[in-house]
């Protein structure tokens, strides 16, 4: 019943950096609105923007035996992304494992918990979205599974998924629609960028949408 | 039944600077301690002060259409402010509207819901207090109104009314008390600086109020 | 029934300053994992890291006036604790509290209430961890005790007792214990130093930890 | 600046109690989704469904002498509003409280806080919607004002105004609005229970509707 | 993009009864602990336990439209199953939807947002787990799909899962695990009853389950 | 580190009944207002009011080895108060434990965690009063204690000391203080009789507590 799955398939390399640099909410917008984390999913210190491939580690509440399990899998440019299976606040992954995580090529942590060594982890540049900074430990004693499909932040990732993430929260790809998503991304930014512009010289959302007639229409009367 | 209120009157533009050198708590204070937002509206990053003159929008859950309809009431020094109908926790705002505020003068957001983008609003220093953070888009399909009275934070701001905000959360000063509020606001601070020249020479709070009489009335035993 | 007790005895200062640079995972390790406060006890801004001895105050919710009470019992090294006697997110303490701290040898503030003033207190660098940031004053009514056991995030903290915190949170130690749980902390630092290096070469937790043949035994199958 | 207004206009009888037995839901929609507080206003006890004339209380956090003060305002039919000026979750109120309402012919309380003997409130059949319940008492001495304008759950409340509360929550009704709100909440029901009877046997609400057409449109897909 | 799958494969009537008699509890650990919503998903009224087949719901936050698409979908002993695509209290469901689905053989609802006609509901005894309740009503205007995956309480529910519900929450069986689900569960069953008598006459669960001697390894001491 | 400690002090029957007849909040004010839990521990179904000795459990997140542990240190009379050492949701508690609770004189459970098989312990009528609900079981693999001083929603219980509980929360009575705090209650049951004899006739609270003077000292305005 417990399994770590070890040959997971990744998307290209350039597709995950890509989408790593249009971040978020344009990621977002470009698959439809889908696969966004919920909101209590915040970054333990700002400024970072990032792409990766997902391992996946469903974990017992206050066990992180798992993790260890996990990091064996870990390639260049991966995040874990863990999952208790029942809600758990406490502190599963601290300074130790970033430093087993980056020497293994590790990116990041994705955490439905809490994590610890804050302090560390923003020295070291080690991004983490977490639910909770607890430095309530954790024990080794229950297996979970590596690489299965979890639920974290009410959204199913399966393993090999590519997670972005920023200020802005998480959102995941499905491996097999990365480069489409990447595409829709692109053509997003260029498109924003060009009304961003517009926007600059102070011409408003109304014209540049047309959307005074609609108004009108539905019944807006201006006093 | 949705309408945009077109000519709002504003308070003295000295008079808003005036509020926002003294900031939250003081204003808060200097007004009898009414006009507060919850705790739960907080600054997406820190270190901002201002007060500016708000253009209300009372908007669906979800639905940033009124948004757009607002912009074109923004005069220089003003602040949005945003209520949804029902609770919603989506990003109403981003880089683009911020854009678009920006090149009309606006100066920042107060939204009972989410905002996204949040690297570029801080790059751009775009100030915005929020109840969430969510890169969860919006539509624009049902009408709200803008300049009505509103609820947000669990306080009432009329359009006109002057927003105060700091790391310390939002204020609002009613638009025909601003003049007076000030006052006793600059009354207040002058006496806050010579309390703080005698605490800093260790002189004790319970000396200074001449609290120890009052203590022992009520009964504490120094034991 | 309301008291302040005036005499209180500290930990070793030496013994005080080693806690604070192990910081509040170590130390909570260290002592068996009693002693953490709940998650919502948080920094009001990032970066510090101290241990100190407590004053503690049982303070009616939304007054403030014992802190002026306690201050007078105040020592170079000494921080406020403080828990209301029922919920209250008041802002009880701000800059001018703070300047009289200072002034009195206070390190910072521990209080499972609101605190004001952010920006000020991140300008004098006065740490606090808090439930709540609120510009809500509190009232000078009622009495409250100063140096009594208290219950704050959950934990007891009696006065005197050694509070260590961080970016992780805040973790309280028994004052007749805090020799033998520095040693412990020591102890604990070198071992994770030597574990840090073989990390960093790359060694996986599963061998350095010897987990393997304890995973299999379980049950745990490879796929 | 602490006031009670003592003479206060109040909605017709007849109207009121139409109004109670349409409920919530029916006359928040009658009066196009204003008015209604957040979800976390529940009752105490469930079964209960009423409208009243609102007698409004601003009061301090955990004090609740403004209560015995408001009771003096109470005629028959009357209801109790009570808003903290900053987040308290104390029990403002309990069956002595009560007795002293029936006695006057008050007949509930909408509170911003906590509440306590429970199980005397449901036993005397005193229905309370409330955000919290608490044996925490409060105390009395500081001053607020009766009558004057609170926002409680959310939404202004004036006194006079008509509150209708259920198992649903709780809806405010401006006084000046109710016959009009009670005339629109009559032509709902009578809306409704042609419906109903439609839906009963079986119609289905995308044919009642003639929403066949415009899902087709919008491009929904039957696969 | 938006589709309504209208042939979805139920399970076994009988197993799905059999489900619903062994209720959530014993259904949870018979599946190994896994397919259990979070504990916010909490029924409006008490006292109801079922299984049915989920008829699948993904809905934009504040609109039920596709809620009258679904109900043409549902067969006799089927449960609507509702995931908001964005965070939403507001009530997307009562009575008169309630009457509809009763008319097709429908047996609940479960739903990550509100719902409203509380009274009603009961009085019809149509069960409902739901996360919040709330009057405030919802539009018809944006798409959404039926009977495709969703993520609701944190778990996916494809169309044909079966949900077991009752005081304790809701648990989601895998429709193609129903029959081997439901001979763990009464195996279950037969061992807690075996169990239970032994209980009830005095014998400790320290004896019946041999705990003594591990207790002790592990290093319990009685004093 | 973990112990069982097997022989606890009680307090004499006649003052726990006598204090559990009082409820909640009266005997919360009889000892001023100490020793009241968080709101968030409520009662699993409404009706019951108790008193009991406390067997307190210190037990890890999802962990319930130790109940098993508890229930041999129970008499006729007792009550289980179990914190965990970090948050937790699980259900520890089901209808199992329920009988050998009673099998063994115990009358009910305080938890701060969750419960399970909500249903079968209304119809068994077990009082718990819980910070959730929950089907999530538990596992037995990691030690704890047994009646050792622990904390539990914000309180400090010792074994031995009372908990008073009712449909307004939880209370805990220290043994030493039980017959003084009865004392007290039934003291202040006899004033409330009184007072809510002059209530029924339509006295005001204002009269009976002599408060008009002081309202008018204090500066409250009649308009």
């Amino acid at each position: 019943m417990n399994v770590v799955v070890q040959n997971i398939e990744r998307a290209d390399k350039s597709v995950i950096e890509g989408l790593g640099k249009c971040g978020v909410a344009t990621v977002h917008e470009a698959q439809k609105r889908k696969g966004l984390m919920a909101s209590y999913m915040k970054p333990i210190f700002s400024g970072n923007r990032l792409a990766a491939s997902a391992i996946t580690i469903s974990s017992p509440p206050g066990d992180n035996w798992m993790v260890h399990v996990a990091i064996e899998q870990v390639k260049e440019g991966d995040i874990l992304v863990l999952a208790p299976t029942s809600p758990s606040e406490d502190g599963y992954f601290g300074d130790l494992l970033a430093t087993s995580m980056l020497a293994h090529g590790g990116v990041g942590l994705i955490i439905e918990a809490g994590v610890r060594d804050i302090h560390d982890l923003k020295e070291m540049n080690f991004p983490v979205w977490s639910k909770a900074i607890s430095a309530q430990g954790t024990v080794k004693e229950t297996l979970g599974s590596v690489n299965i499909p979890v639920v974290c932040g009410g959204v199913v990732i399966n393993p090999g998924d590519i997670i972005v993430a920023d200020d802005d929260g998480v959102c995941v790809v499905r491996r097999e629609e990365a480069s489409e998503v990447l595409r829709a991304s692109l053509a997003r930014e260029t498109n924003e960028n060009e009304k961003r512009i517009r926007l600059q010289t102070g011409e408003l959302g109304l014209d540049m949408y047309n959307m005074r007639n609609k108004l009108a229409d539905k019944g807006l009367k201006y006093v």
